[in-house]
């Protein structure tokens, strides 16, 4: 086991923190989002509360240095606008150390919205700019045990959601996609246990807000959630390199996982796994809180159709413009409410355009149909191109295993139908 | 999966029974054993406490009737004498239903004592007259838990148990071992998250006495135990007899994990286990509560010489017989209190030779040496027959597998080294 590194002993300030007592009024962990009165997250309250470091220009602009590319749409506009040891991240990529990504999903719902796909989306440029492994669990498990869905549904849907992450165009050389019903085992176990031996229960309590009715299924969750931030996790991927170093972008709302994980992983050996972390992408209706999964007109589906698209944006979208066009000639919209100018800050490449049009749409000179008519262009082109991405997925390329596996090298492992277990993989070292 | 059996509706009475809260000063739980003031165990009070039955003499009887065989000295002798559910299976087996055993260990030290072995020289008994198939869980994972023990000296003491379990002679073609850091995953996880979102923190909490200052890990480990009562967690085993009942022989202090089991069985659509308990062993210093490890003096282990039997015998074996000689052969022996009596109750197969001990020492015409002498004579054969059996268990009847995986059968599935997870293990039905 390696040394721990130098900050193990910085112990992460707030994980005791009771995320469910809110001075602020707004409550953020893993399974609820809302803002104080129904208003807006305030995110400079949540870095305070969470203990996380605001994500400024600087370190924007050393990443493009260090990986010659322009930094991407959700930098630059301060999607991902948080981080935790991201800096040590790129110290060690500057000294040629390696390093590798982690992201999940927790598959609750057949299809995607764009919301899902944004950390989906953005991971795949920190693998193209870093060229570094990527794991991805997917916690069926957690489903499970937090929604009234059977196992078999819990792992259906991990396998649909599959598709469309792979569809999001990842190396498959460096690519290891996972549900914890198959993978938890061996090592994996192993760490789990590690984990929870070092968390108490009160602590749980205080980062997760658990009450003594909730049942032990999601008492024991946590550790499975934290562990794919240790490489000793995948001894098929990283055997004799436990001493790399993991990167996890992800919503913020995830934060509370990683600050149990980060306090525990020096214990255990490891670097803190760091964290890079994305604003909510908010809903139809206006911006106060996550696109929900129970309401379909809140969100854009990657399985809506271009007129499904085009009724939701011009029905639903919340917009900042006036009433009447001649005060909204008069006044402008206003760009802080208006859902049609997010949507294209988060999925318009262009930045000029974008510039533009929020110069234009503000000073009254540009009407909301006109904004909304570009958004319908924009997403109808995103979701046609994933639909398209998605399609080649088919259930030969995600692998003859009746259960979800892993996608590239790790697939090809398995021509008899069996499940694998991990260990018996081949080592494909991805590690340079 | 099955349908609930009739007995679903009926609620294990006593499941949130606070078992850190003794009204009659006696603490009975996985891991502590107490009597009142240092007293014997009152197992009337335990039995009444824990809602168990009393085995008693017409259940003995059926099982002689069934078996057509003479009831093993721990039945007639009262070591085994409490149940639940066991006159269940005995009216499936009359029915010609099969069942399967389960039983374990929690591989704490590296020698097992003659306490240890007890549950298993049961066992054997049972596998050989029912013929039936038989799972042995080692709970690596607890003593990591629970013991300040690293993952990898937990597996190598499981790995040295499971050479004394083999030795006491399993029908290697019925007999599956193995040790959660290996096992767990696939089906048996699945199992573990159906059982763990089942139980609600406070449950555990009157079940098993956790506080807030225990650690994650304690409370996630219930369901470990609790599964392999589930033939579902066998798919190797057991796949298309997910009605199998599960026969757990076991000591009484384990009774609060499969409490907790039957109250979930039925929900899950399985049979409630059926349990058959065993008194404690009792130190040879007297009969207070269980044997320590943590005192050599206190136990004869599996690994002690005839010249430390000995030794132990005549020097701590607590005696009932009077101070002299003369006080001797006018009062007796006090039996109640005499361990080498308990002892040869334990281990002396003959029970007219036994009953003549019993009433010559008692009556005080036969004394303390001659009863040590005749103790000392049968423990010394038990553990020589032991070592000679352990010594066949070399690591290649283990397997030739790093970490233990499996007897009979299983061991040879595996000829390449790899270690096997079960699902690629080939479908050998066991069951008739």
């Amino acid at each position: 086991m390696a040394p721990p590194p130098a900050a193990a002993e910085q112990i992460e300030t707030t994980t005791t923190t009771a995320i469910h007592e809110e001075d602020d009024g707004q409550v953020v962990n893993p399974w609820e989002v809302s803002a104080k009165d129904g208003g807006k997250i305030d995110y400079d309250k949540l870095i305070d509360r969470f203990g996380c470091q605001r994500l400024d220009h600087a370190l924007i602009q050393r990443v493009e240095h260090l990986t010659s590319c322009p930094a991407h749409v959700f930098l630059r506009r301060g999607v991902f606008f948080a981080h935790r040891d991201f800096a040590e991240i790129l110290d060690a990529y500057e000294r040629g150390d390696n390093f590798y990504l982690y992201t999940g999903r927790g598959p609750s719902s057949e299809a995607l919205h764009l919301g899902h796909l944004i950390p989906f989306m953005f991971t795949k440029y920190l693998q193209d700019v870093f060229k570094v492994p990527l794991v991805i669990q997917l916690t069926d498990d957690e489903k499970f045990l937090w929604k009234n869905l059977t196992v078999e549904e819990c792992q259906r849907l991990a396998r649909e959601n599959a598709k469309d992450i792979i569809a999001c165009g990842f190396d498959i050389s460096k690519t290891f996609i996972f549900a914890d019903f198959n993978y938890v085992g061996g090592a994996f176990y192993k760490n789990m246990v590690e984990v929870a031996k070092r968390v108490t229960y009160n602590q749980a309590v205080g980062i997760f807000g658990f009450t003594g009715e909730d049942h032990i299924g999601k008492v024991s969750f946590p550790p499975v959630q934290a562990v794919p931030s240790f490489p000793s996790s995948f001894p098929h991927l990283f055997s004799g390199k436990e001493n790399l170093r993991c990167l996890i972008p992800c919503a913020i709302d995830q934060d509370p996982y990683f600050r149990m994980t980060r306090d525990v992983a020096p214990k255990l050996g490891y670097h803190k796994p760091a964290l890079i972390e994305s604003l909510f992408f908010p809903a139809l209706q206006g911006e106060t809180g996550k696109m929900s999964a129970s309401d379909p007109n809140s969100a854009i589906y990657v399985t809506d159709s271009a007129k499904d698209i085009k009724n939701k944006v011009n029905k639903h979208a919340f917009s900042g413009g006036q009433d009447s066009i001649e005060k909204h000639r008069q006044l402008g919209a206003n760009l802080e409410v208006d859902i049609p100018v997010k949507y294209l800050s988060f999925f318009l490449e262009d930045d000029a355009e974008l510039e533009h049009i929020k110069k234009e749409y503000g000073a009254g000179r540009m009407l909301t149909g006109e904004v909304k008519q570009r958004l319908i262009q924009v997403l109808t082109e995103l979701v046609e191109r994933h639909r398209r991405a998605r399609a080649a997925v088919t259930d030969e390329v995600l692998g003859p295993t009746a259960l979800l596996w892993a996608v590239g090298h790790f697939t090809r492992c398995s021509p008899s139908g069996a499940v694998l277990h991990a260990s018996t993989l081949p080592r494909v070292l991805l590690v340079e």
